[in-house]
């Protein structure tokens, strides 16, 4: 068992786990967001996982992204655009977004990553959206 | 021959061509930075690559990310973090940034993207850069 950074535990809700990776869904109803953090203790760059887990992040980023659709369509506004960073900055344990853009979200066409505060989610729309990324990913 | 959208042409430098991805070395001094765009014809997304393409691609951001930290190594200023950004908001033809950051950057800790203006290289800096990237990619 991997520890999770109490950084993501404040911003996301859990999904589940992938084959790789703790997979969440941000706290953010601005954006169809996923948060991939790959199982493997003090993994901070994509050169700190084996040639194999970096396969299965790729798949991940993939599934992840499918989810993100998913969650845009469950929530009336399609995902138009995937958007994948690996950052780190912020929060050192790797992890992985994968957001969902549309030409009318807030940050566009700009990157999400510190672009103004999260917009909490309507419980449904939370409920909704956590469904759906789970039916998405298997989960 | 894919076609490079000639934002690209405009704000890099050539660097060659790897196994899938044409690389390219960004013309801002602030960061040392790699871009990469695979050479398959209408990809936008990560879905528009086959498997194989995939785990090339990945093979590439990790190379390119040891490219990045040789080019911070010729210029004296280490990397002390990647960062990789996959967007297309702006430029559709599917590409991947990588990054390497350092505390003292103009951005740190925000993402690169969207911030500020580039920032010429000195010509004898630049010489250097794409040299470093060259070796470091083994072109």
């Amino acid at each position: 068992m991997t520890a999770i950074d109490p950084a993501f535990v404040a911003t996301s809700e859990p999904l589940g786990d992938l084959a790789l990776c703790h997979a969440r869904l941000q706290a953010d109803a601005r954006y169809p967001w996923i948060v991939l953090i790959p199982r493997v203790a003090a993994a901070r760059e994509l050169e700190d996982l084996s040639p194999d887990q970096r396969r299965l992040l790729m798949d991940e980023v993939l599934a992840a992204g499918h989810a993100a659709r998913a969650v845009g369509l469950a929530l009336q506004r399609p995902v138009e655009k995937l958007n994948v960073g690996q950052l780190g900055n912020l929060t050192p344990q790797l992890h992985v977004h994968v957001v969902g853009r549309r030409r009318d979200d807030p940050a566009w066409p700009g990157p999400v990553w510190g672009f103004g505060s999260a917009a909490a989610y309507a419980l449904d729309e939370l409920a909704t959206a956590i469904a759906a990324a789970k039916l998405s990913l298997g989960l």
